[in-house]
């Protein structure tokens, strides 16, 4: 899938009412968009990127479910993200900035806006109007890639023909938001995250973070499976120890601490009732066919909350999952999501 | 209770191999020792004291099922805790310290030598033998707790009459030391504590590691039924963060972090079948009559756990406690224990 970049030329308003000028939207597609051609809108997680092809290569290629030879596919990085699209990273021209006191350099960091799911959902339908897609026969969403997608198929009910979402919910729950504050505890612990000398601050913390994050996308059973001992005679337990630093530092040297700082944020504004009167009402306003997935192990997003979403949504069907790896089956598990969609969503 | 300081006088060797003088010892008891008297030995948990009326009040106390009118009730404070045994906080009187170049005060603090549950348990048995206890009619633990009386109940099987064991498990998880390790990496992500310039380093680490520990005591429930939003049309959730901060802060204000990390790593020493020929084995050296005690919707000791450890102690009984607080029901479903505890244990 090719790389594109969309410079929009007028103010962007964020959710929180601030603004910013010069937004810039990443987004990757199988070529250029034609009518007629069935379109497959993948919304994507935390921090992956608008290149589903990198990671989620066994759905969606050349023969897959997700056939780049079939259809339209589009991948748009979510605002906020260090994957291409505006946010704490990017060059902030607002004058002020020149006044204050501190020592970086002219990026955003922790002057960005706080972005929030109807933000991100905002900027995918400028992308949409840019290219002019008037139809999108199926989007789909796993973790919170399925917020975006749900937030969509709510604001714009007309719009889809299948919406598909996998291991995610209607509103952040507390124990969630427990998790991410958490991670913000421990960016912030790292004192060169508030420093804000440039991009590089609280690695230690982001690297702390991603480790904590690990804990709830997999299991008890999962760290069994996969971080056991080998000696019965261990002094100090230590393969999980290496496990974490190891998946710390990997995800410290693709990501910045203020771009994961902010997605946390914005799992924390996740909530469809907002503001249209509860969350079961804006639920009844979906039009598309839905398709909601839970996996049994998930310990972040427990299959109750799928099985909420497929009961208050009018033309929906609930899945289950079977794992022993929890939230992250949404990627370990790709037969099982594709044996589903397969059988159920007729493009 | 009364507190009692012991002073050992010999060098204290630790199963790592390292060794300290001065090896101070705070525990606490209900009055003076008889011989004759019931002797019912507690083991605290991770950041509590050797003052069992402050922290189980609601089972020990006058007429409580642990009965300081009626049995020597004794706890003693772990090693390395911050609460008056020898640790980090300690002084040192090393002279090899006065070379260092760094400016930190003659206290251990990293200088400490890794703590075993091994360790802990010894020192138990300095503080047995000062007082002259022969036999120990009940010894019961929670948690961690729970790793001192097992241990015990195998390196001296001739020693107890009753042991109980609460919410706790053979050999630490991969599970618990992945989140062991979360917690100390954000810890050592704070700079002030690498610093060691004083105690107070790595309070704001403490922060993040309590909060991350929380979420291994609790559960997806337990956050709903006390952190829910208040109100539908939140924006970005809020309440559980307060309370993850919250927590935070009331346990950097009475806990150092390197006593804190300290005990991180005493867990992950945790395998009774160390040089004894594995788990199983060792678990097979207990004589006491043992109450195995899980909790249902435990995430970080599964009642798998403990229903292993009644499988494998030759005279033990396992039973289940419902809680929708996970671990943190050891604490909070103190009327289930006490039923327990009445109905099998004939003290």
């Amino acid at each position: 899938m090719e790389k594109h970049i969309l410079k929009y030329t007028k103010t962007f308003t964020f959710e929180c009412g601030k603004t910013i000028d010069n937004l810039e939207i990443c987004y990757h597609t199988n070529g250029e968009y034609s009518k007629g051609k069935k379109v497959v809108w993948i919304c994507h997680a935390l921090t992956a990127n608008s290149n589903p092809e990198e990671w989620w290569d066994l759905l969606v290629g050349k023969g897959k479910i997700f056939d780049t030879e079939k259809y339209f596919i589009i991948c748009v990085n979510m605002l906020g993200s260090c994957y291409g699209s505006s946010g704490p990273a990017s060059f902030n021209a607002d004058a002020k900035r020149k006044n204050k006191s501190t020592n970086h350099t002219n990026l955003y960091l922790l002057d960005f806006p706080e972005i929030s799911v109807r933000d991100i959902v905002e900027a995918h339908k400028i992308v949409r109007n840019h290219i002019g897609i008037k139809w999108i026969d199926l989007i789909v969403g796993c973790s919170i890639g399925g917020f975006q997608a749900l937030e969509w198929s709510i604001s714009e009910p007309d719009l889809f023909n299948y919406s598909v979402l996998i291991a995610c919910n209607a509103r952040v729950s507390p124990w969630a938001t427990a998790f991410n504050e958490s991670q913000r505890m421990a960016i912030s612990a790292d004192s060169t995250f508030g420093e804000q000398n440039d991009i590089t601050g609280g690695k230690k913390g982001l690297e702390t973070a991603r480790s904590i994050a690990l804990l709830s996308y997999r299991t008890y059973i999962g760290y069994e499976i996969t971080q056991k001992e080998e000696s019965e005679d261990t002094f100090f337990a230590h393969k999980a120890c290496s496990y974490q630093q190891y998946q710390g530092k990997k995800l410290a040297s693709r990501f910045d601490a203020y771009s994961y700082y902010y997605l946390t944020q914005f799992i924390d504004s996740h909530n469809v009732g907002r503001n249209r009167g509860g969350i079961e009402r804006a639920l009844s306003q979906i039009k598309a066919k839905t398709i909601c997935i839970g996996i049994d192990s998930d310990v972040l997003f427990p299959v109750e909350e799928q099985k909420f979403l497929a009961k208050h949504i009018r033309n929906a069907e609930y899945f289950e999952i079977t794992s022993p790896f929890g939230h992250d089956g949404f990627l370990l598990e790709w037969q099982q999501i594709q044996r589903i969609l397969s059988r159920s969503c007729k493009l």
